[in-house]
């Protein structure tokens, strides 16, 4: 059974609290990515360290390994990987029709092979749902065709459709309400079938309304102009969740639009590749500028990192192929985004959220793609 | 200033008290491996809590990157890596002579490639010492020839020869006691040469002696019969060494022996191949037979591994390649290693080291190769 409660509101963006059946999160959050039932490098305390009570896994990941039936013969999502807090899992659709010819799409469902060892599958609404059930998780999110983009205006359209028949069938198939179920508008980057996508998703009884299809490649114009249409026809009282976004420039801008919760690979990959957050903008710790910096990653930061290292010892971990550079540089982004969230829900508390935008984007390098200020 | 103080002896294992000048670590002792000035997938503050004070760097892949320049320049090796406990260097001549075609041995020292760039680099005994000292380690380890197995008697006899030439030169080449200085014994699997090497070691004014060359190939009674015979010829006053070495049976017999220190890539490279050490043996979490096991690795393990996580989805985070699979593989077997030692500590304070023995190898299934049956 998930609850949400709508604490304050500082015009679009509001602050809540998500309770579902394995605890709760405070609203605007991020989801670290747990793909495969681990925070890539980071571990559950270093995650909570960080603010975060709610995590993403995957569905299709979780099937293919290790299998929905081994997690609940262990008894469950939760138990299995020890992570006490709560757990929204995707589909798994965006990866299935990532697939391109190992996957077969039917009014029925989707037939795929695995892309581990090419074995075949199938995913029906119905049975991504039981899954979800069966492992326990606490938000489901339903099957949906994840328009690629670009696609044409017809092709967007009957695939929303296709959405929205998956979607009913998705509450069809629904037997307990301890795990609770996220519908999700697509519609690709038409503003008429995002219209349309939003009012039929909002008409079904969900849980919470998810805004799907975008970060898949489209320019960021469109990214920025599709949400701020579609986030305020949503139900006002459901959490809205705004998938695979993103930068925190990004957040920061779709806070104010009202959406509720995000999810990205952005600060675990990009630890990964050395790519770090700072209040600033992004910091590249491969750069020899470092060589000798005695400085943390970002002086006002407060994780493990930053209080433990310097930029001068990171830069030599990641030459050096440590295991300890991904996992360091991991927790620190980690961090940086769950700060950032917390910053932006006490912005919204105290009716400063414009103030807090207007400081964060005069102090954060933006990515030269991003179209905040042209919107 | 190194103190080495015996505190208890049974028989001939003793326990003592190791203080450097970052600290101290109690004997016997194993380090873990920080090659590059990081313990591979475990965190400093895991370190200590298994136990340990006092980890093992190595000049050689330190000198190459970042370079001993920068660790000076940045504050010296414990600032650079904020590891707060002792810190001993291998000189890394293990590493050049094993460089083969890349490295040129003369009286004066050795000139090598790096195995990185392939750059042209010189390394003395002077040079090492002089390393060490700059970036502050509290035990610097000579440079030695370490002699290969195979190797005729002829070529034993010589370069043990060499590194007591060098053994000299080391010592003349100090310039502050914060660094302390251990020797080398040579001598390959040769009796007389080791009874030589080690009486010509001992009759230098080092901190410590170490016994290098074995680990290296070497059938695994000629270890344990050169250990044996070796390490009561040292002083009895000062630390002894046994270098990389070993296996959890390798390090309970030679401490029987008489050695104090111990270091060993094992627990963390077997833990990134998914072999974990038990009190019962080493066990693969790679095998299917652990697919639904909701144990942890050892019942009676307290580690952060063990007490959070279950061979089923140790099992499966390997399976799916996760970092984290390396990094709570880690933390088990180096905490496995601390625990180990510290049960030694006991038992020989106790004055039942026979009997911890003999409960060790009652319990611990020994590898195919371990010879102490036939000992």
């Amino acid at each position: 059974m998930l609850k949400f409660e709508i604490i304050e509101t500082d015009n679009k963006a509001r602050t809540g609290i998500l309770t579902g059946t394995h605890g709760t999160s405070k609203t605007p959050c991020f989801m670290p990515v747990a793909t495969a039932g681990a925070v890539k490098g980071v571990k559950w305390e270093e995650i909570e360290k960080s603010g975060y009570s709610l995590v993403l896994s995957n569905i299709y990941h979780l099937y293919l390994r290790p299998g929905i039936e081994l997690i609940e013969k262990t008894g469950g999502i939760h138990k299995f990987t020890n992570w006490n807090g709560l757990i929204l899992t995707d589909s798994g659709g965006f990866q299935v029709f990532s697939l391109g010819d190992l996957m077969k799409l039917t009014e029925e469902g989707v037939y795929f092979r695995s892309h581990i060892d090419g074995s075949k599958h199938f995913f029906s609404p119905e049975l991504v749902v039981k899954f979800e059930e069966k492992i326990g998780v606490d938000i489901g999110m339903v099957l949906d065709e994840c328009t690629p983009y670009p696609a044409t205006r017809d092709y967007a359209l009957h695939s929303l459709e296709r959405t929205y028949r998956w979607a009913k069938r998705s509450i069809e198939a629904r037997t307990s309400n301890k795990t609770a179920i996220f519908g999700i508008v697509q519609g690709g980057v038409f503003e008429d079938l995002r219209v349309l996508s939003a009012r039929l998703t909002s008409g079904l009884p969900f849980d919470g309304i998810a805004i799907g299809g975008l970060s898949v490649g489209e320019p960021k114009e469109d990214m920025y102009n599709i949400t701020s249409l579609v986030t305020p026809l949503l139900p006002f009282e459901k959490p809205r969740y705004l998938m695979g976004v993103g930068k925190p420039e990004d957040i920061v801008v779709a806070v104010e639009y009202g959406v509720d919760m995000f999810d990205c690979v952005m600060p675990t990959r990009n630890a990964r590749n050395g790519t770090l957050f700072t209040r600033n903008g992004k910091l590249n710790i491969k750069s020899a500028r470092y060589k000798t910096d005695e400085r943390p990653i970002d002086e006002e930061c407060d994780c493990y990192t930053c209080k433990n290292f310097s930029r001068s010892y990171l830069r030599h971990l990641f030459a050096a192929k440590e295991i300890n550079a991904l996992i360091l540089n991991s927790i620190h982004n980690l961090h940086f985004y769950g700060r950032l969230l917390e910053k932006i829900r006490k912005a919204i508390k105290g009716q400063k959220f414009s103030e807090f935008k207007q400081e964060f984007f005069a102090n954060y390098k933006v990515d030269k793609d991003s179209c905040y200020y042209n919107l």
